[in-house]
């Protein structure tokens, strides 16, 4: 029944019927994607990826977000997927580790681009009916799916994206399930690359295949009424040796929304180091009130206590460039006492090598402490001789549940971001569209408005 | 060291060096491909997709084998896949129930013609170098990797086609690793759509996400140096709870070639039926002999005795179409004994609603013995009270490793299935083309002298 009741759920779900609060998690979900999309267009790896397909572009009908280039809608997907995950930088739903909006949002606007004239709110029910679905779908066969190597947000956001798609092209219930199997037999995704250019491809691809699937579906396509829960079918496959909880998952759509548990990164780096970095901003303000911060760190050293995690993932001591540096929680650190900010514009290679940054540190040391939750960090300043200075305890990292970004918040890491690609009053603008396209009476004419540069692109 | 060591053998691999029984089970592989391929174009699964997908297609680059239609090579090659398997007609490597040519020769045909000037000598060793790429993953995690769920066609197709796009690229090694890395994360294909219109789509699919992940790493896309056997590469979590034996199949690259033990199925249909349907066109042979044998056969009944597998895989009673009639062995049975073939003429919806060939059908009954070996097969001839009228026993059915169809036979099989889309004289004219493909001086032109109706399209 699993594949009947998501394709049923998906394809009766209303605008009318959404809760405001989950109105306004999609559209800050979409917001904070289109900030990540936008500033990650410009990375070689979107340059190398564009290149290489260009010999197969279909005619122009989706944009590369923020530019005046134009695919056709798979490519568009595909390109905008993989920019909106390229600076780890876009969002987490923390039970899964999924990163929701990447492969859901880059197939849905590229696919309401194609059809032109989408409102607003039908590209915001969409997404909705996708990221509940990707994310019941990745609670269902959480965690032994991610420990054997599978990149959940991916293998989950093919059937995510198409869910999304197939709801904004209205699939009656049947051919929403053919969707669901024709994106389920595509699975996207291995942990084993991460680090390399192809971990963001993930997403990206997941996204074409969502689309691909909902188009194929829509045209009569058949795959099984039961792909997901079938003893062959998509759950049994990736849960990897666990047992899959379709049944439990799926009952509560509608009810749990998991879209009100995405969250959004205040650093563009894994979500481990957030508190030790929130940690070390908040002792910026504390150490700097009276003058020069960067005159009191020459004379002092800093020891941050850490959830066993973070030593595990993050503990390069010496980060060659702005990649490596997000394994370094010490980079972290020593922006966050440095600059107070721990935005992409410090984690650039050449904050990474800048010299003062490097003497901060090196004047850094990390202790591993278990009785710590994941989302609590404590940092202690002290004098070179070892007398204590200052002390900052997190108990709640900005950006968790517990303490999530606030909309002046997220529009701070909007502008950070954007601003590394457009110009000062462009970035103003294109915040505005971002922020406003759920209320847009015609999707299209937001992202061709959006389209402010031409891209990196030859 | 797998990947590394199957980059590096098949970036290095040559025509001269290839024995001359490797380049005979090549054509031979290539030929069967290119019939299953060409009649496969007009079947509504195809048309289907190039409907749903047309909005996307970029320039002009590939045919659809055997039709004036061109798309950018992605699709054709997605297309082109699809119809090779439509029909279950294709190839088999009997050891991994891999058909091994649907996704490389797909890819490969496609981006030859989309490059241009390829000669057939390179066509071969490229397909050479998917074909036993795939073979061998195929083998390192099989069984538990087929028993699972996985469609293994598509799941290792994907890396073949890449490996071969890739050898045609003249990648080196190290590009070749990661064109296989980037093809080892789309792992495509679920048992569970057996039946329905998503099975062929898995090997069209696995063929564009080669050409996808070869033109990527042409371009400098990086992945994994170990994407087949880290700890959490391909291998191990693909393979299901087995244990993968990589290092020891792909020692064997080059010593053992996997394209020699490809086979060709004489009949469009699973290949667990073969037996049984070879006894029974010989059952028909016997019974005709002396004059009309649907008079014969009116008067009898008639036992089957077959493998397990027969009855788990093709114990559909009472098929309603050509596509059921496929996981019928009952139906196979009967046009075997009405008309001594089993061909796709045999499989079309109005053969199987015949009312003589459910006449027929419904006297078969079936038994299995667990004694019996894959490719043997018993029917025994029953008066309808019980008195044995006659018995045919197959040790080994034709189209098996032990009885391969010869030369006459492929060509055979080739017309039967071409004349269904071409005009006679096309058909022999098409059948010269594909034969001699291997030594064409410009693989583009011969494709271009194959395209000879406008194919099923609006």
């Amino acid at each position: 029944m699993a594949t009947a009741t998501l394709a049923s759920w998906a394809a009766n779900l209303e605008y009318a019927s959404l809760p405001e609060s989950v109105c306004d998690a999609a559209r800050r979900s979409l917001y904070n994607y289109m900030g990540c999309a936008i500033h990650g267009v410009s990375h070689p790896t979107v340059r190398k990826a564009y290149q290489a397909l260009q010999p197969f572009f279909g005619a122009p009908a989706a944009h590369l977000l923020g530019t005046r280039r134009q695919t056709d809608a798979q490519h568009a997907a595909l390109l905008n997927g993989i920019a909106s995950h390229v600076h780890d930088y876009d969002d987490t739903h923390l039970a899964t580790i999924i990163h929701p909006a990447g492969p859901v949002a880059s197939a849905l606007l590229a696919y309401a681009e194609h059809i032109g004239s989408v409102k607003g709110h039908d590209l915001i029910v969409a997404l909705v009916a996708g990221i509940e679905a990707e994310c019941k779908l990745g609670l269902s066969v959480w965690p032994s799916h991610y420990d054997v190597g599978w990149h959940i947000t991916s293998t989950t956001g093919a059937i995510g994206a198409a869910v999304a798609v197939g709801r904004l092209m209205r699939l009656e219930p049947p051919a929403m399930a053919h969707a669901i199997g024709l994106a389920a037999v595509q699975v996207v995704g291995l942990r084993e690359m991460f680090g390399s250019d192809t971990k963001s491809f993930h997403p990206g691809r997941a996204a074409q295949a969502g689309i691909l699937a909902a188009v194929l579906a829509a045209q009569g396509f058949t795959s099984s009424e039961k792909a997901l829960e079938a003893k062959r079918g998509w759950a049994n496959v990736v849960v990897a040796g666990g047992t899959p909880r379709l049944e439990h998952f799926l009952a509560e759509l509608g009810q749990v929304w998991e879209i009100e548990r995405n969250t959004f990164k205040p650093f563009p780096c894994g979500i481990v180091k957030h508190p030790a970095i929130d940690a070390a901003i908040r002792l910026h303000q504390q150490l700097g009130k009276d003058g020069d911060v960067s005159k009191v760190l020459a004379s002092l050293r800093f020891v941050a206590q850490v959830h066993p995690l973070v030593i595990e993932l993050t503990s390069k001591s010496a980060p060659r460039d702005g990649l490596e540096a997000k394994f370094s929680v010490k980079h972290g650190i020593a922006v966050g006492l440095l600059f107070g900010k721990a935005g992409p514009a410090q984690y650039t290679d050449e904050c990474v090598r800048d010299q003062f940054v490097v003497t901060v540190r090196d004047t850094v040391s990390t202790e591993s402490r278990s009785d710590l939750a994941a989302d609590e960090a404590l940092i202690r300043a002290e004098s070179k001789d070892g007398v204590k200075v200052a002390e900052v305890h997190v108990a709640h990292a900005i950006g968790s549940l517990a303490a999530p970004m606030d909309d002046q918040a997220l529009k701070q890491k909007f502008e950070d971001q954007v601003s590394l690609t457009l110009e000062g009053e462009a970035t103003k603008e294109a915040g505005w569209l971002a922020w406003n396209i759920a209320e847009s009476s015609n999707v299209s004419q937001s992202l061709s408005r959006l389209a402010m540069w031409e891209g990196p692109f030859e």
